[in-house]
Order: structure tokens, then C-alpha cells, then sequence
């Protein structure tokens, strides 16, 4: 998907939400159960119910893995139910040797068809660069992560930097020689909402992927004013909030009621700065 | 497996080789593809061919989960068919914030039944934590790797660093914090030489785990000699070197050969030392 293809997705829906499938089989109804494939069959009426509140998917693969060969069937079955309209994500936090981050690539874009892959930054550019070989796919690229240990690593200060300029920074600063914002995002937890700002000046026209908004915290109202920019920018994710609104059979209308809700705050940002 | 019992096979095969296990089906003998799992068929002649000259089989996940569900299966079995005597590595590189990081030990750790897997730190204590909470289950935490990417932030100065501290360097000594000897390794590559030193300085107990032995140019007599200590602490990792010494039906004879040559040369190293 190009940019102005997600750009537009959002004009129509008047939304940037992501709804992450963090389909944990201990958590969907029981009654689920008894199906073939309990994930997929979850999935595909979390996805009818919210598709069109939301511009984007995203699966972490770790709930997926963890189930073994039947959980990647899973994982891959949900990914083609999802229409092509729709922005896809692979939170799989990947990222190895050159040789290796190919196969990965191949393995999400080439063997699974999603549009995005997350990918940690630690090992630098040639364990992102075989991500960016595919026209129109994404990486997006951990930055400031939503988790407490973002501040073990990503907020050390570095020697000889331009400013006061920690390793997340140089993470943005360093990897927008590596792509463009035509196919590179940035993972920013909205945990840091104090930092947005600062981050936007670095990476003003690149879209961020916010986590953590929800479950772990974060703020909309906050996380989108100073988030947002002409393009919206930002896709703002939200899992359990979303697919666990309620654990019995009414879980996809829960599910779309509140997405609903969360698209409706996020129309009136739009309409502020869009 | 606890460190004494690695040790142990370590003194007793008189040999720190772990083979990598990076299948990838294009590289295998084209006679093999007739087989209903050619890459597990391919694994199993490797590993009965090496097993008495290793003391560890790493397999990089990325190479597996590049054919999909099936793909998986065939780690699976791949795993399922190396004696409990031997240790074995997920080469992963995972890392998410800790709910998702207690599904990926779950999965590497319960549903596969894996001795340890390689962690990215980028994420911090949290993304960690899950993986350290399974007895003689091991972290590897990613501290200076092979490739040429390892400079791009692994080795930028930190400010206010106790000397002039690199990234991985902090990544070696925060992490001591959070678990023993006992549970973490380190990455670190054998394209490094110079610091294997100073890295022994930080770390003198851990065991270290050194790729970027043989096809990407690193020197085992510098290694060990500079990396070696009183319980040898080196797992020196092989993978193209030896399961593609042959690409004809000799190949679990050149890789046997292979792994041999490369355990006498370890044999005068432990020897010297140990």
C-alpha cells in the first residue's frame, strides 16, 4: 500500500486506528472452542465487526507462534481474510544479519502478502535494508517503544550528539538515510506523550505507529494533537481495549462499539488538523 | 541444561562448536526435494553427522518460518530429533514488551522445548524478564553482533559512560542485573577480535555465543584465546562453513569432515586453557 493510498483510507474513514489481533486462546469466549480454528474464527468477527471503524490490522506474531504450525496457519488465515483496502501489520519485531532479515522479508511479504513488518533497530542498516527492497511494503521501525524498559536503552544520552540527543533519536535520525517516509514508519509508544513533540521535529513527515494507547495508558486527545501532521501520520493502535471488550458471546459488538467510540474522538482530531 | 552440564559436554567432546542449522531449501541437494520434508530430512544426516563434534545446534528461525506453517513443523521436528544432551539455541532475536515476550518463551521454551533463545535488548529489562522465569532456560542477549550494521548504534559512545562506554557495552553491563551466568550468554561476533578483551573485562563468567565464524571472516584462534575462560565460556558458531561444505549427496560426510577439522583446532585452544 502507498502512502497516499493509507492517507486516503483515512480521509474516508475519518479514522487512524489500528486494532491489534492479539489473539490469545486462553482469552476468546469458550464457546469458541469447539470451532476448527478458534483464532481465525475470532479474528474474522472481530475484523466484520470494526473494519469500518479502523484503517489498519495488527497481528503480533508472538500470540500466533505460540501455538505452534496451527498458530501460523492461523496467523496466516486471518492475514487473507483481511481485504487488500486494509493497512497490515506484522508486529514481529524482527531484524538479523542481512542474509537473514531477506528470509524474513520473504516470510511476511513475499510468502504472507502484509503491507508492514516491525523491525528492531539494534543490529543497524543491513538488518533493516531487505525490508525496503519491496515497492510499497513498510518497515516500521522501533523507536521509543511503549514498555518500562524503554528508558534502559532508548533513553540514553550519547556522546557528541547534536543536542542532549538520546538513542532513540539517533535510531530516527540515522535510519531516514536508510528510506523514505514512503516506506518507513517509526514506533512511538503513546506512554511518552511529552515527547511527541520533540519527536515530529526529527521526523516530521513520517507516519508513527503508537502503541500502548489503552491497556498501558497513553492519552488520544494528546498523542494526536501533538502527534498529528498534514497527512494525519499517525496510526494509533489499541488490542485488548478492543478484542477483549467482553469475554462473552457479544464480544464483536463490543468490540465494534468501541472502536466506534475511539473512531469518533479520533474524526474530531481530524477535523482540527487534516 | 545447566551451565555445569554444558561445560561437562564440552570437556568431554573437547570441542565448543555449535552448528548452525540455517536450512534453506534452495541451498539444500536438489535429490532431497523428493522427500515429504526435505528440510528436516535434510537436518537429521546433518546433525547425525556432527553431533559427536558439537556441543550445540543453533537454528535461525528465520529460515523456517520463510516456508510458513510448514516450515514450522519442520523446526519443530528438527528440534524434537536432537538429543536433550545437546544444547540448542533458538535463533530468534525476539524481544516485546512482557506480556508478548512471556508468549514468545512460551512458545520457544514450552511448546518447542528449546535450552535457550537469542533476545534483541533494544526494549529493555521488561522485554527480557519473561524469558529468565524458566530454570535452565537461557537468554542471549544480542550485545555486539556480526554484521556491519553492529556500528551503526551498537557502538556509538554514551555520555557520562564510566569510560568511554559504547551502547553494548551498557547492554553487557545493565544486563548483568537482571539475570546470572547461570541463565544469560551474549552475542558477540567473531568479527570483533579487538574486543573480545575488553568484553571479557565486563563479562568474565558468561558464556559468550560467537557467530560470524567462517563465512563471514572472524578468526577462531584469536577468538578463543582472547575469549576463552576457566569454563571455556565460548559456544563458536558454524552454520554455511559446514551443513554446505557439499552441495552433492557427500554433504553429511564434507559437513562431519568440516565440523571435525574445526573441533581439533578447539581441541588445542581447551587445552591451553582449560
Amino acid at each position: 500500500m502507498t502512502k497516499a493510498e493509507l492517507f486516503q483510507q483515512i480521509t474516508q474513514k475519518q479514522s487512524y486506528l489500528c486494532v491489534g489481533l492479539d489473539t490469545d486462546i486462553q482469552k476468546i469466549p469458550s464457546y469458541l472452542h469447539k470451532e476448527q480454528d478458534p483464532i481465525f474464527a475470532f479474528n474474522r468477527q472481530i475484523i466484520d465487526a470494526t473494519i469500518d471503524y479502523c484503517v489498519a490490522y495488527k497481528l503480533n506474531t508472538a500470540f500466533y507462534e505460540s501455538l505452534g504450525a496451527r498458530g501460523w496457519e492461523s496467523l496466516e488465515k486471518t492475514l487473507a481474510y483481511i481485504p487488500s483496502s486494509v493497512f497490515t501489520i506484522a508486529d514481529a519485531k524482527r531484524g538479523d544479519i542481512g542474509n537473514t532479515s531477506a528470509l524474513y522479508a520473504k516470510a511476511f511479504f513475499e510468502k504472507m502478502n502484509f503491507d508492514s513488518i516491525t523491525v528492531a533497530p539494534y543490529m543497524g542498516e543491513d538488518s533493516v535494508a531487505p525490508f525496503l527492497t519491496y515497492p510499497n511494503k513498510w518497515v516500521i521501525l522501533l523507536a521509543l517503544t511503549s514498555n518500562k524498559g524503554s528508558s534502559d536503552f532508548q533513553m540514553l544520552t550519547l556522546n557528541g550528539g547534536k543536542y542532549a540527543e538520546c538513542l532513540f533519536e539517533k535510531v530516527l535520525e540515522t535510519s531516514q538515510l536508510w528510506g523514505s517516509d514512503e516506506q518507513m514508519m517509526y514506533v512511538v509508544g503513546a506512554t511518552h506523550p511529552q515527547l511527541f513533540q520533540k519527536i515530529r521535529e526529527i521526523v516530521p513527515r513520517h507516519f508513527l505507529l503508537v502503541p500502548g494507547y489503552g491497556a498501558q495508558g497513553g492519552d488520544l486527545q494528546t498523542i494526536s494533537r501533538l502527534g498529528m501532521n498534514k497527512e494525519c501520520g499517525l496510526l494509533v493502535n489499541s488490542s485488548r481495549g478492543i478484542i477483549y471488550a467482553s469475554s462473552d458471546k457479544d464480544f464483536a459488538q463490543k468490540a465494534q462499539q468501541t472502536a466506534l467510540a475511539i473512531a469518533e474522538e479520533m474524526k474530531k482530531y481530524l477535523q482540527e488538523k487534516v
